[in-house]
Order: C-alpha cells, then structure tokens, then sequence
C-alpha cells in the first residue's frame, strides 16, 4: 500500500503542513484536472477536492439528458484519472470555505485542509438572475442528476401523452421548452426534435411523437450569439428544418410547473430546460470578494486572485482577462490551457525557479455547437465551418477530447450504430417517484 | 400515424371491449415480453402494462450494483421491444387491482383497462420476512435504483474510509456484508470482492480496498442450495480465495444502519445486500386468493388461476407444478418458456381451434451462478460444469440472451476491455442527497 502511514498526509494531521509544498485544488473539472496532471512530475503535494468522485465531460451531458448516451460514457472516476500520480490524492468533500489567514480549506464534515499553494477551478452553475424557484421546473444542465431528471421528464411526456384523451393536455406533455439560444440550449433542442422524430417515431399507438412541440427562447436577438451572424443564421435554419421553433427576442416572464410565460402569452409545457446564462461558483463568498455581475472572480493575467498571494482560480468561476482586454469566456478549451499553464508554472516554482506565474495567454482552438445530424458549426475566428464537415469535425474532436480510451470506443461505437439505427439506447425513466420494491414487472 | 383514432383502443374508452379479443399482460419480464411476442401474429389486440419503460435483463443487475455496467447496459425500452409488433400497444402505469367480475385491470391513475384474456407476470419482489423495516438498510437487487444505491452506498463507504482516522470505523466503512447465499448473494459477493482488489486497489492513498472485508451470510448449511453440493463446495472454495468470509448456518437477527446482528454477534457494516427469498408479486391480493407461503399463486399446469377462467400467471409469482411435483423455481427461463407457450397457446385459440390451453412443461437449459473472473458453475441436471468453462459459457450465454444487438455488443465489449484491465466503468457515485445546482467540480 503506498501510503499506510497517516502520519504523511496533510488530511489525517489538520494542521500539521506535508514535508513537500501542498498544493490544494477545488474541482476535478477540465481547469482542476489539468492543473493536477501537469503537477505530476512536480516535489509537491497535490489534493484534488470534489463533491463528486468524477470528472464529467461536460459538453456531452446533453447526450444523457436526450437518452443517447449513459452517465458512464461520460464520467470518469477522479481516483482513476490520478491513480498513477503518486503525489497526488483525491479528496471527496464539499468544500464550506476557505481560512486564507490559516491556509486552510474548510469542509462540510468539519476537516481542515492545509495549503501552501491553492488553485480554485469550481465552475459555475446556471444563473436564473434571482428566480431560483424556477430552476424546480426548468433545470439547467450542469450534473448527471439534471441530465436523468431532464431525460425522464422528457420520456414520461410521451408516456403520459400517450394514455391522455385531452387533446389540450395531450399536446401541452408534448411540449419541450429550451430557454436560452447558447450552445447548450441549441444542443437540447435539435437533440430532442431528432428524439421525437426518429428514435420514437414508431413506438406509440396514440400519439405521434413527431407532432411533439419543441420551443426554443432567446432573449436576445438571435441564437448562438457568441458566433458570428453566419453560423447563427445557419443554426436557425436547421433548427426550424427539425422542427423546432425558435423564438428570440423573447424574455421568460414566468416558469411553472405548467409551462412557461412569455411575452406573447403563456406556453404550457411538460419538459422546461434551462440554458441562460450561468454564475460562477462560490468561490467570492469563500475569499469575501466582490464578484462581477457574472458572480466571476477577478484574477490578474497571471491566474492569481487580486489581494490573495498563493491563491488562484482557474476556469469558470474567474474572469481572466483575455487579449482584446475582454474576459475569456466560460469554455472547457481555457479552462484546460489555464490549468495546465498554472500547473507547469507551479511545478517550476517548486523546482526552486524563481519569479511569479508566467502570463497565460489563451490559443483559441475553435468554438462549436453542435445542432444535429449532419448540422454543426466551427468558429476558429479568423475562418469558419459549417454542415457536414463541421458535424464529422465535432464528432472527431469530441469523442478524441473523452477522457479515456474506454469511453472513446464505446461512445463511438454507440455514436455508429445510433446513426445508422437512429435508435437512442439510454431511453431510461427511472427515479420516479415510488420506484422502490412494490412487485411489478421484471424491473 | 398508425392509431390516431383513439376509438380504436381500448385504453381511451373504458368498458367499450376492441374489435379483437384483447390480451392484457401485466409486467414486462421475461414472462410478459415473451408471451407479447409469442402473439404477435394472432388475431388479438395485446396491451403489455408495466410500471416502468423498460424490460431489465436481472440476471446481470448485479454488475450495474458492482459497477461493472450502466443502467442502460441492461435494459430495453419495452416500447422499442414491440414497437414492430402493430397489435400490441405498452402501457406505463402502476396496476392497483383486478376486477375479476367486470374483466379490468384497474390503474394508479384511475384507469379501468377492459380484457377478455388477462396474464399476470408480475414477479416478485424480496422477503423480508415481516422485518421491512431492514429493506431500507439493506436493499435487495430487483430494481435499477436499488442496483444504483447499492453501487453508490459500497463506493462511498470507500470514499469515507480515505478521509476516516479511526481504525475501528474505518474498517466498518469498508466492510459489506451479503445476505443470502443463492445465486445472487454469491456474485455480489464475489463481485464485490473483485472490485475491491482489483478495480480500486491502487485508487487511494490511506486505505488499501484489498483489506477491504465482504462477509456473505447464509442461514442455511450450504451456498447455492440449489445446486449439487459438489458445486456448492466448489463456490465456497472460490469465494474464499477472492477473500470471502462465508459464514453458513447463521441467521441474520436484525439488520440496523450501522450493520447486522449475528448469532456470534454484531457485525459493523458500510454496505448490505439482501438476496434471502424473494417474495411473490401482490397478485394474491389482487385476485383475493390464499397464495402459498413465498406469496406465490397456485395455477394449474395449464397457467390458469386456480377459479379465474380466462386468468392466467407465469414466472415467479406462481406456483407452477413442475415434472417433480414441486413448484418450479422462480428462474428467468422458466418465466420466459411459460410466457412462449402460453402466447402460442392464447393465439392458437384466437385462430379458432379449440381445446384449452395445453400443459406446460418446463425443459431446463441449465441452472448457473458465476462467482467470479474465471470461476462459475452449470447444473444441467445430469452434467455439471465448473471453473473456466463454466465461466466462458456463462458469458456467452448471457451476451446471447441480452436483448438488443446493441446491448450485446457493447456489453461484450466492456467485458473484454474489463477482462484485460481488470477496470470498472460505471463507478459513479450519484443520488447521494444534495447533488443539485451548488457550484463545485464539473460535475
């Protein structure tokens, strides 16, 4: 066993520091996990917290709540990922605070986790701008348990339709709603119109599954707005060619257990998605900063956070500054460069070289969504790709960009046969309520 | 769109009967789903109840608890499943009752389902032998959810382990006890014991999983009683080489969160499993019959309810007279031949011949349990086959009868790439209380 003796641990010893540096993490997301790994080779001590024990690939988590792929296919266990980094442990907790006089972090079950160097890269979560109730009804999309709740919402539509008589009703549990036109949201509702129309086309007796309603709402004035007007104007058309209708300039008023309210009128619906716009993680309460109206930390160029030598924040939570003067924006891509940035230059401050963290510049490696079959689209700046190319593009890079070789066979193995089949395997309803061991059926 | 006209189905309008003889099978298990198919050219309308959407493949469940596979591994959308057969429609709904003099099946939801042949298939469920109060701490393995809380309550226990200082509870956390020694318990038991030294074994940093304790309690005198004791004796022998404590002869006397009462004393425990006797589905109260003492209905060799003419039951919640005399065991093939002949018997009558149903006699393919990488055991009545081949045969077996290509498929490829890696892949953790949108990880 590697490491019997408590006595080196920075965990069982509150208090007492490890021989080498310890270097804290908080978030096995992209920005935490990369920063850990480029740690690897580093005389330090690296603890990596997280409330789950895995890392998710995120950008796929609309495939599960669409029923196309299984929480697994996307989830890779944080132990896994570290276990052949022997100076590295992981460490399962919801992080409470953080004591920056101590250097210590603190959890839920009272440990006091000792740092000499931290490195803050907990996300963020959607943002329902002071209408937390809503997120009750419309979910946003951020953790395995959103993307069940929303697949069987979705799935238990079509159920519950098939057996009602109401033609009202029936269409209403029909009805899916997406709020917010970003990429998350433009990724739900084409994913959900093919749901409809391909893989339950044929599974019910007294409803169409085609007739199922799909309604897209943007505030602003088109989708995709991060892309330039092309690729928006591209994305509409698609959209509307599956079906889904696309309303922008359309604020939410209201959203309750029976639908949404907007400006044209109220919009009964059974599956409400949340996509518009997210708040950085807590991390400004932990430190008692103020935060900018994105709840985003401030950190300087060099990924440290202002007032607070020794910490820095990665990722989401933070707004870096980016070349045009702007903040990066919230994408995996920067998290991943600034944690391995912030990790190199970590390890050569261990190794006794002197002078702070380098700058981290930002390599725009190309900004996608993806819409449907055959539709996606690329934005590398300077050119673009869209359609098929775009589509096999993002197919490629995502399923390479999966974390392990296991989960790259399997997704595309799965990814091959829904596209010749149109077939969705993770067509699951489960969590209901009262599922447990009341006898009926084989499940 | 195949049935737009809600007239023609016997679920829009309550009381009116169909054009065809209506079929009504409640429960989607190996009985249900194969007596569907077995009329699936008859001239009758064939409506399938089940309180989930989807068939689950039980005799792997054990792997979703292990976290070997993902629900979805395991499980077919039993609309998916008939969803080619134009005379059956699927019903997702929660049967309350029977209404033997009116002929309808009676729903959670207020809805009266007319039929003029009824099937019952509704399993069974555990036995908790009057102490329920035990199922909350240590549920069995009949659902996915039950499969998911007993995958996250083992994976936790290890979890909490790393972060425990005290020796004593430590040991607890990674202690599981299996109750019942049949075929379940034995692989979990086995199943468990394998993730632990192998799966896990170089993930954490404090613990060792490999001193990891699974205790599997039988209260009779021997493990799989059911088999030929030289099959017993080569289990045990097996289990206790993957570190096994087999303790035979004990009966558990009480079961409490912090772990079971034993007759040598109380045994602190992380993780229970409870696989001792199952227990018939609520049939019995449905049609207000005595059943035996497994709750199991009496039916005659013909399938039919003992007084309920035109009332047939198949599977476990029966107790089917077998060559011998005694009851037929409650195993999947047994439910999966009873459903085959009756439907083929049900659609010879709808074809006018006549006659009633013919005897069902059972032909046994073989009765298995696998303990582990290498090591499982065939009784085939006169030949015995255990150890490697064994194991060889069982996996193909069981890739064979999984439902879907896909699932074959990628089950047998998540078992070659587990076989070379001794990995797991579907270690999550989630549904552990407060998972919702606070902002921590990616995950």
């Amino acid at each position: 066993m590697a490491d019997a003796d408590p006595g080196r641990s920075p965990l069982e010893r509150p208090g007492t520091a490890p021989a080498a540096p310890h270097v804290v993490i908080i978030g096995g997301g992209f920005g935490g996990i990369a920063c850990a790994k480029a740690l690897a080779r580093a005389p330090v001590t690296v603890t990596l917290i997280d409330r789950n024990n895995y890392h998710l690939f995120q950008p796929l988590l609309y495939q599960v709540a669409t029923a196309a792929l299984s929480p697994a296919d996307i989830a890779e266990p944080i132990r896994k990922m570290l276990r052949h980094q022997r100076n590295a442990e992981v460490l399962l907790a919801e992080v409470t605070g953080i004591d920056t006089r101590r250097k210590a972090v603190l959890t839920e079950d009272g440990a006091r986790i000792p740092y000499d160097t931290l490195v803050i890269a907990t996300g963020s979560v959607y943002n329902y701008f002071g209408n937390d109730a809503w997120a009750e009804h419309a979910p946003g999309l951020k953790t395995i348990d959103n993307a069940r709740a929303i697949r069987t919402r979705v799935l238990m539509g079509f159920e519950c339709a098939e057996r009602e008589s109401n033609a009202a009703r029936r269409q209403a549990l029909m009805t899916s709603v997406i709020i917010g036109g970003g990429p998350t949201g433009v990724e739900m509702a084409g994913s959900i119109a093919e749901l409809a129309r391909h893989a339950l086309a044929r599974d019910f007796r007294h409803i169409d599954p085609r007739e199922a309603r799909v309604v897209l709402v943007e505030a602003g004035p088109r989708i995709l707005s991060a892309f330039p007007e092309e690729l928006s104007a591209y994305a509409l058309q698609r959209l509307e060619a599956l079906g889904v209708e696309v309303r922008t300039g359309e604020a939410v008023e209201d959203v309750t257990a029976e639908g949404v309210r907007l400006p044209g009128g109220f919009l009964a619906a059974n599956a409400m998605v949340w996509g518009a716009g997210i708040r950085a993680s807590p991390a400004d309460r932990w430190l008692g900063i103020a935060p900018d109206r994105a709840g985003r930390i401030p950190v300087s160029d060099r990924l440290e956070v202002a007032g607070f030598p020794g910490i820095y924040a990665i990722g989401d939570t933070v707004a870096a500054p980016g070349a045009s003067g702007a903040p990066l924006p919230g994408l995996a891509q920067v998290a991943k460069q600034q944690g391995e940035h912030l990790g190199r230059e970590l390890a050569r401050q261990a190794r006794g070289a002197s002078g702070a963290v380098a700058p981290f510049a930002f390599r725009n490696r190309g900004n996608t969504a993806i819409i449907g079959r055959h539709a996606a689209v690329f934005d590398f700046g300077k050119r673009r790709l869209k359609g098929y190319p775009a589509w096999v593009l993002w197919a490629v890079v995502h399923v390479y960009l999966l974390v392990a070789f296991e989960q790259r066979v399997l997704v595309s193995l799965q990814w091959l046969w829904r596209y010749v089949t149109f077939q969705r395997g993770a067509r699951l309803i489960t969590g209901v309520p009262k599922e447990p061991q009341t006898a009926q059926g084989s499940a």
